[in-house]
């Protein structure tokens, strides 16, 4: 079923991973499309939408492999030269910590049309499933979602000075850093007994979720796959309820 | 078509306006419920997914008069002991400002089962239009999301640390507090240069985005409606490009 192009890039939110997250127009638009790149960790169910689609696994969020953007890029731009609908699909929502901006600039240079598609991203999901607003009245009215790069001094950006200031945090992409974490916002003056949640998987069967505070984040392993870490007072009442990892500062 | 309660209540976000950027499961409940208690700002093209469900209007959160919280609260416990299937529908996202966990932990307390659906939120929404993500490797890496109260100092909540911090910040329900945020901001040592969208009706076909910085928004007339205010160095390109609003800080 190909059809002369140019066609439109569509850069769509995958949502958390239940596959009834997507949006309305995210299930149509896999529904039409000629071809779909997806992240390595969108689910299997969710490509099972796009019956017509040629499937192309680009990218990995938390894998030791990923395609390289340029490389994407280039697989965007000849898919759109041919097919009339070209899906690119990332996990969550494509706009927050997805590289959409690569995709966008490069294309729209070439000429092509994009449409974004936003998504359910984790740290929503991941709320509904815990039952705990990432706000409350009075009392959080700030939320920060950031991606740290422990150790990186030269950055522009500063995620310690972002989560220090934030009464909630949401850090993506931290599997594996939680200790580095931990130590960085300890070091910083962040009382180590604020709660920690820790959320692999939301939304989908195999979620699994721990309580803890920055001193047992310190010393908890690190999950196997792509994991959220909401940090906040707002997760106190529910660590305490679920009974709290001891703290490790004893031990410290 | 009453059933016996007691029934569940779904706390369902709605997204930023759009019909088909409901989730999927969304649009589902909406199809089953009894009865739905929805926000006065959700749009009627969304509440006519819900063909078979009494519409009970509650709450408005930009405007002048908004059903108290207790109210809501009793109405949403009345209807779970009469119905099956109880939405409860918030604009956007019900855990990221919805004042969920008020009717969570109500609800809770009464022995009512409560499920929560995440939605699109807001700036994601808004991003997707504008093309701009909210994140760019290397360069903004936060993103704080914050509901200011400007002049209000006996909070425990700082939003001006939290926005100071962020690369990139989301201001919700900021409406009609636009020049007074710019001003805070600005005291606080952020660049009146600062680039500055604002986008009223995400989503939505009477969407309207204007771009400036801190120093116009000072001076810039509040919005009439719900309005999302983002600034941040992700947005000076397209400010440019489009012709920044000339700053006002030759006449300040």
């Amino acid at each position: 079923m190909k059809t002369r192009g140019p066609g439109t890039v569509y850069l769509v939110g995958a949502g958390p991973g239940a596959p009834d997250l997507l949006t309305v127009r995210a299930a149509r638009l896999l529904g039409e499309a000629e071809i779909v790149f997806h992240d390595a960790l969108v689910p299997k169910e969710i490509l099972a939408l796009a019956p017509n689609a040629k499937l192309v696994a680009v990218g990995k969020r938390s894998g030791r492999f990923s395609t390289a953007q340029q490389f994407i890029n280039k697989q965007l731009l000849d898919a759109a030269r041919r097919y009339r609908s070209v899906v690119r699909l990332k996990g969550g929502d494509p706009m927050l910590f997805g590289r959409a901006h690569e995709e966008i600039e490069f294309l729209a240079a070439k000429g092509i049309a994009v449409t974004i598609v936003p998504g359910v991203t984790a740290a929503l999901a991941a709320s509904a499933e815990l039952g705990i607003s990432l706000t409350r009245r009075g009392e959080a009215r700030s939320v920060t979602f950031v991606t740290p790069r422990v150790g990186a001094g030269t950055s522009k950006s500063s995620w310690l000075q972002a989560a220090l200031a934030a009464d909630t945090v949401a850090i993506y992409m931290g599997a594996g850093q939680g200790s580095a974490i931990a130590q960085a916002l300890i070091a910083a003056g962040k009382p180590g007994t604020t709660p920690v949640a820790v959320v692999e998987n939301a939304s989908l069967p195999e979620m699994s979720v721990s309580f803890t505070n920055l001193d047992g984040l310190r010393v908890l392993a690190a999950p196997a796959g792509p994991a959220l870490i909401l940090i906040g007072e707002v997760y106190r009442e529910a660590a305490a309820a679920l009974g709290l990892r001891r703290s490790a500062s004893h031990a410290a």
